[in-house]
């Protein structure tokens, strides 16, 4: 069943930060959709490279040379192994494209933010 | 080098229609931004599913049983296999997601419409 998937409309969804949820899959990928405010944590994902697309709001991707503020209509690509911390000082939505599998904390998989079960909306 | 990629900007940079252009990679993906008018031919890519995100105006992604409009801020995924035609009625801006090396004409290979050498930019 081919449809589309309109990212506004699944924003509308849910309300809690830092839970992505899956919206679409493209070969071994997920696209997920997540709301976040605040710092996240230091990570690295070493065996896939990670997309972010915003969609609202800024989105800080701290690394640990430079940070880069993205923007609506932007995106940035994490290479696999570099270590990266997402930041938004006020709610941004992200539209998030990794592997199947890929945790949300990367090789910091024990932390309390680690999500395990992720939901498709 | 990371860094972002700001949509619109790549947008700026060419007029041409139907010829994408790569704006990054995601492991074994290419990003390409493309600007469409008019009916594409119907084609399917074995090996790979085939993402389409509008930023501009409204793409009209026809499949054997049935054509979906999709919109600014919305997403189609073609699972590999699944012929297709898009089509915009008037001018279109699209990112897509496709296997490197994947062709534009996909199985209709040796068509005149075939873009085999793709621009960074």
């Amino acid at each position: 069943m081919v449809d589309k998937i309109n990212l506004a409309q699944k924003f509308t969804l849910f309300d809690d930060q830092w839970t992505p949820r899956i919206v679409g899959e493209l070969n071994d990928l997920h696209i997920k959709v997540a709301k976040i405010e605040g710092a996240f944590i230091w990570h690295k994902h070493d065996d896939s490279d990670e997309l972010f697309l915003v969609t609202q709001g800024t989105l800080l991707m701290h690394l640990r040379d430079k940070t880069v503020e993205v923007n609506p209509g932007e995106i940035i690509v994490i290479p696999a192994g570099v270590e990266h911390k997402p930041e938004a000082l006020s709610e941004c939505q992200i539209v998030m494209f990794e592997r199947k599998g890929t945790l949300n904390t990367g090789d910091a998989v024990d932390n309390e933010r680690t999500k395990t079960e992720l939901e498709w909306i």
